[in-house]
């Protein structure tokens, strides 16, 4: 019985899947919160690891999905913004040394659209562009049936392509990036900057609303909160444009929380979308979809990374 | 004696050259404007081509290199807008159809980064992006060595990406584009904007001054053409930041005329691009460079496509 140990590590929870032999359903799993006073994240992974590491069957592989610039041929993670003190972390040799099986570690969004390709919405295409909009915006992207990593492994960072110079600031410092425009706390602080400035709103600003809040909301016809949305499909729309103009893909995935709101994002979206497009051709044979795996794709992805390595 | 006819499609002139076995040296040259009275355009690349055509040997191919949306598949021209009347222009058929020679047609900017790849700025590197800024702006990108094309041979409309939402008008009619801000047609608009509003210039509007003749006057330290030149390198930092975090490469070309007015354009683009990327470890590895093959990028790049075809 060969077992696969798959890792989702977010800035918020820390998830694990076990997986057995071919099966792509993981056979237990669990969730953890990603930060504890006093224990440092990767001090919980190992626990986790501990906590998930079957009684029966061997491990073959490790392989984790992380935030952030990972070099995944160094089992790097450069920088997760999310994590505190993940700077230049050697997360595989970390994990590696200490349970002593193969590990293998890959950028999130990147993971995510290993897995949609494989056994998700994207099944079938050979050139996909993958958004995960929920807190930020993460992007992979295949082109003729391989994922675009770049020169060393940095590549599609779709989240923070500059779309209105000047615009709001980004989570990641900078400033006019789709994150900073389009993502869930883009959105729900347009809202509250807008009610700062006397917007009327049924919205109460203590606690701070999440964007689901915000989208229950604006279902319900809040005014401003529809506006909110509008502005993140426009931009949205914009960047799927550039994207579709520079890649020529067959199909979009829209996955993360964000997108799950449903048209409430994506009708402004997808007019946008047709007003801005170069040519409609590069509309004709594509199509729009939301992720099939859910919150599995990241864990989904990691067990694919294994098998592509033929662990 | 093997000889191969290439052809450069511009909307001002059409170039051809002939090739013998494995030179990338052509052996002869000509040019002709692309418009005259009551001639089409693809009846003057018949002519061009039968003067062309080499006393001795047999002509093995011709490649022609195209502007706008080109099918390299299917040899169709969909849409160029500087040539009037190209839509749908069955051009490889209408060649093949007069000469009995193998036809290939490819979009310009592509065979200019297939040429530049292969014998120019970029040789040696595995993942590059290309840009020709003059009139329009025009890319291409190599991934993993290989030309990036998309589903349907339509990607990277690097020119054609929204940087700035509501910008000014671009010549493909949308707005806002890279090419609406950082091309040769977009700092002349510029300049010339600025002094009807009343801005003082040493420059006058009639006749309408070349992008070349700002670029000089700017040299020479005309306050608002060094301004125009700021401006495009501005926008132009933005786009270049986003092709890096895209595509994560190790070169950068910039090709075109307007990339030859060098510091001008070149000082406000990469100091733009320091400060809005989000690592320096993407300009680790990077080279910025101009393009070698000058006006002949896209000539070699029609030559390496019928070699690659091996014809």
């Amino acid at each position: 019985m060969d077992n696969y140990i798959c890792l989702d590590i977010g800035g918020t929870n820390i998830r694990a899947a076990l997986f057995m032999n071919d099966e792509i359903q993981p056979i237990k799993q669990l969730k953890i919160s990603a930060q504890a006073e006093g224990q440092k994240a990767e001090d919980r992974i190992l626990d986790l690891i501990k906590d998930i590491w079957p009684q029966k069957g061997v491990v073959k592989a490790i392989a984790a999905a992380a935030p952030g610039y990972v070099d995944s041929e160094k089992g790097i993670i450069i920088k997760a913004v999310n994590i505190p003190g993940w700077e230049y972390m050697l997360l595989q040799q970390f994990i590696q040394d200490k349970f002593n099986v193969p590990v293998l570690i890959g950028n999130d969004a990147r993971l995510a659209i290993l897995g949609e390709w494989k056994y998700g919405a994207g099944r079938g295409h050979h050139e996909i562009i993958y958004l995960t909009i929920s807190t930020g915006i993460g992007g992979g992207v295949i082109i003729n049936d391989q994922v675009l990593m770049g020169s060393s492994g940095m590549a599609t960072k779709l989240g923070h392509t500059t779309i209105l110079p000047d615009g709001p600031l980004c989570n990641c410092g900078k400033t006019g990036h789709l994150e900073a425009l389009s993502s869930g706390s883009a959105i729900a602080r347009y809202v509250l900057d807008q009610i700062k400035n006397g917007t009327k709103s049924s919205l109460n600003l203590a606690p701070l609303p999440t964007s689901k809040e915000i989208a229950e909301a604006a279902l319900q016809g809040d005014d401003l909160r529809m506006t909110a949305y509008k502005r993140a499909g426009y931009y949205l729309g914009i960047a799927i444009a550039n994207y579709i103009q520079i890649f020529n893909p067959t199909c979009i995935i829209l996955g993360g929380g964000v997108s799950l709101t449903g048209e409430l994002l994506l009708n402004p979206t997808k007019r946008t979308l047709e007003q801005v497009i170069l040519s409609k051709e590069y509309l004709k044979d594509l199509i729009i979809t939301t992720a099939e795996l859910g919150d599995n794709a990241g864990l989904i992805g990691a067990l694919v990374l294994i098998k592509i390595h033929h662990l």
